[in-house]
This record gives structure tokens, C-alpha cells and sequence, in this order.
């Protein structure tokens, strides 16, 4: 049996795992994200360790990553900037450490072994703090020329939009994220509109519209460039995905280019949890071509 | 030698060419499209048979087109809903007619012996009265799950925009086609705005770098999805590169997620100017897959 491990790297821990041959679950554990960047790869090796015996290894990471395992930006781990994770790592452990974006992870789990499985052309948005995303095209993971596809958060959907830390505005991630539904609904945090819209409160019931209609709008855009068989919801917001799944379904109907002519993508939440990543993470290896 | 005739059915005029196994151009002819969608499978027959002998034979049509050739809409071919050209064709011929979309077919061509070549992820852009788009990933001409992939003049960028003929508002052909130019021009014709700014009239020169800030924010938005190694420009525009190019490159950099810290893609404009589209037809039944 080959032993395959995987850590996802998050803003705030890290999440391990090790899976045996039929991606089922062996070992899971947790440890608080560094703060500094300057101990993260040591700290990574360490928990690494932690996780017990493995074969393989695969890390995922919040931020643009090159081919070769090198983080060059993650605004949400501070100070990380031109991290050599996959070089580093591989010298640790005498093998190679395939190191990818968290989302593009994550879609890798969910394709295999969650939401998406069976289908060839799959969109994994991730609405979280953010918004992330991965792509499977033509039956493969599709990386991109620099491992850079699928930072499908920024794409600027309202160019007179709020401003984003990424430097322009009204980036999708603005208005369909966490935040964005924070920002819709006057500053009140997701919990309270989530609660206070199970509990009938029609102007709450008005932002969760408000908020499906810009998740469908990006959705929507990702599709006529796409033209996926499925999308896969994931992220914080899948907690209350019977309260945003109508009101988006619907929203993305009615937006969708020439709707009559064409057939729907599926849209799934994702199943894995917050796993996904770790589990995509240490899916990575075999996954590589 | 293999006979690889294509044929690109717009919405003024057929052009057919046959290529040689080099991909260079043995035939090439026109004939205007008939104005009726009942005429058009019965011409385009006609007129493939007028090109002359050969081996294979593949179709570029404007709309979305099914994986088995079926032309599902096609708003620039008045009346073209649901046709099937792929079948239909290729009872008259007795052999397997390849059809897609046009700029999928512009792409493939733009990708094989034009303006991308070399390149493993490719973006095309047709930039023409509305925006056409092709997409290559990893390598492999990407059709997405029903052949609807590309569609990138449809990515909404300004919900609040001028209205679209596909239903929505402030779709990127709104403002980056020939058509956006002459909105923002006040209603003036392309090629006035083009001679003007030519001869130095500060006004027209401001549009045009309003144009090229439209255009860059919808191939930054492409970029953030798919992260192409190349990017073609090609359609009716590419006439004045040499006025276009250097503002939409200068807004491209500033728009760019995480300038400093990726390589830039390559922005070339198309080679293969208005036979791209035929010679990419003539090139799919080789690509098929």
C-alpha cells in the first residue's frame, strides 16, 4: 500500500493527512499556521514528520505557486514571498514534494474523490474569506503556463467596484465571498444574515438574493469561458448551503448565455469538507505529467 | 499527400480554403452567405465541392456548435438555430465533417502555424464586430464539455453596462469590440477614430485608451482564470496594431494581478489574418480527439 500524504497550509493551520490507496483517510492532524514566514518551512517539515511514515508527499498553499513549488505571493500567510516550499521540502525529505495552490487542491480531491467525480470538465470555486478556484479541462487538472490558473477571485467584475488589496477594483471576491456578504449586508457578519434569514427577516432574505446573484454572475462568466459539465461550490458558505443554493441556481439560469440551446452545468457543493485540500494535496503526486 | 479542405462560414461571406500537408494554402475561395438559415447547408455543400478535391473537410461557424456539429445558435446568421451541419454535411460527402466554432477553429490555426506557435496554453481573442475566443490548455485545443468554451464576449464586466443582444448588460463586447470602439467614440465609425487618432486628435487618442483599458481588464480577467503563456489579438482591429498594441500592453501590466511577482504572457497579434478561421477548419479533423 502506498502511503500518501498531504498538508494543507491555511491562513490560520495546517491540516494533514495520509491516505492509503483508495483515498480514505489514515491519519488527520492539525497545528496553528506560524506567524512568521521565515518559520514556516521549518515548521511545515516538522509537522510533516508528525504525520508518521508516508511515501509520497504533497503540499497545498494558499497563493500563486510555480511548476517548480516555489510560492511566489500569498497575501493571507504574511511576508510569504518567494518561499522555496517544493525545493526546501524535497531536500528534507529525500523525494519530490509536489507543492500546488490550496483550490487547485482542492478541486483535484473533489474531482476524484468527492463532488465532481465522473465528470471531465469541472470549476471548483472556493467562497471562503476569499474566492478561489480550480479547473479540470479535457479529463486533466489544467495548471496554466506558471501553475497561475484559476485565481478566478479577481476576476473585476465592476470596474467602479470597492477596492481590493489586490490593487484594483471590484474584483468578484469583493462581492461574493464572506466579506462580500458581510459588505452587502451594512457590516452585519455571515453568521447573523445566515441566522437572522432562517429566521424570516425579509431585508436579510433580500442580501442572501443580493449576495446569489454575484456568486451567479461570476459563475456564469466562468462558464462561457469554461463551458464546465459541473461546478463545485466549496468554502465557509457551503454551511448553509440550503439556504444559498436555491437563489443561486436560479440567478445563474437566468444569466446564463443562450439558455434554451445549451444544457446546464450541474451545480454540486463540495463533499469533502474542510479536507478537501489535504486531500487534493495529497493526491498531487500522482497526479503530476 | 493529404487534401485538408475548411471552410469559415461568417456572417457576410463563406471563405474555403484546401491546405497541403505543410498547412500552406493550395485553394482559396468566397461566396457570400446566403441571407436565409434553410439556404445555408445546401450552399455550404455547393460551395465545398466548388473548392475541389479533398480528403478531409472541417467547418468553422459563428455560434455555439456541439461536439457531433450541430449549430445550436447563432445570433450573427439570422434564423440559424439548430442545424446540422456536422451531419448533414458529412451524409453529402461520405466522411466524418469536423465543425466548431469559428474561434476556436482561429485559434487551433493561430496555435499550429500562426501567431502562438510553440506555446502550450493560448488564449485567442477575435476582436471584430463582437469578440469570438479560443482556448488552449495544457497542450490540447480545449472545447469545454459541450464545445461552448471561448465564449468570452459574454463574461459580464459592468452589470450595470449598456444592454446586450445575448439578454444581460455590460458584457466585455459591449466595450472591447468594434462596436464598444464606436460606442465610446459617441457613434463614430471605427475607421474615423482610428484616422483621426492617427493624425493626432487628443480626443480620439483618449478613446482609444479608454478602448485599450476595456480590452486589457477582459484579458487580465483570462488571465486570472486560465494564465495563458500567449495571448493572440485577431479580428478586424488587429488592421491598426500599430496604434492598439503598445496602450492595451501598458494597461494589461498595470491590471495584472501580482505584476511583479509572474511572467507576463506573451501579447501577439494573430498572423493568419481573415483565413485563420478556414485554416483552422481545414485543421480540425487532424485534432480531433
Amino acid at each position: 500500500m502506498t502511503r500518501s500524504a498531504g498538508i494543507d497550509v491555511g491562513g490560520t493551520k495546517f491540516l494533514g493527512v495520509i491516505l492509503d490507496d483508495n483515498g480514505d483517510v489514515l491519519v488527520e492532524k492539525r497545528r496553528a499556521t506560524p506567524t512568521g514566514a521565515d518559520t514556516l518551512i521549518g515548521e511545515l517539515v516538522d509537522f510533516a514528520r508528525e504525520l508518521g511514515e508516508f511515501d509520497t508527499l504533497g503540499v497545498g498553499v494558499p497563493g500563486l505557486v510555480t511548476r517548480s513549488g516555489v510560492l511566489r505571493a500569498a497575501p493571507n500567510l504574511a511576508g510569504a514571498y518567494e518561499l522555496a516550499v517544493g525545493p526546501t521540502m524535497s531536500d528534507a525529505f529525500g523525494l519530490a514534494v509536489a507543492v500546488d495552490n490550496d483550490a487547485t487542491c482542492a478541486a483535484l480531491a473533489e474531482w476524484q474523490h468527492g463532488a465532481a467525480r465522473g465528470f471531465d470538465d469541472v470549476v471548483l470555486v472556493t467562497l471562503g474569506t476569499g474566492i478561489g478556484g480550480g479547473v479540470v479541462m479535457g479529463g486533466r487538472l489544467q495548471r496554466g503556463a506558471n501553475g497561475f490558473a484559476g485565481e478566478i477571485g479577481h476576476m473585476v467584475v465592476k470596474p467602479d467596484g470597492p477596492a481590493c488589496p489586490c490593487g484594483r477594483r471590484g474584483c468578484w471576491e469583493r462581492f461574493a465571498s464572506g466579506r462580500g456578504l458581510q459588505m452587502l449586508a451594512g457590516g452585519r457578519r455571515g453568521e447573523d444574515v445566515v441566522e437572522g434569514a432562517r429566521s424570516g427577516d425579509r431585508e436579510l432574505l433580500e442580501v442572501i438574493d443580493q449576495f446569489a446573484h454575484w456568486v451567479a454572475l461570476g459563475l456564469v462568466n466562468l462558464t462561457n469561458v469554461l463551458d464546465p459539465s459541473c461546478i463545485v461550490l466549496g468554502g465557509g458558505l457551503t454551511a448553509a448551503q440550503d439556504l444559498f443554493l436555491p437563489p443561486i441556481a436560479r440567478e445563474f439560469s437566468a444569466l446564463l448565455y443562450s439558455p434554451e440551446h445549451r444544457p446546464h452545468p450541474t451545480l454540486n457543493f463540495a463533499q469533502l469538507g474542510e479536507r478537501a485540500g489535504a486531500i487534493g494535496a495529497a493526491l498531487l503526486p500522482s497526479s503530476q505529467h
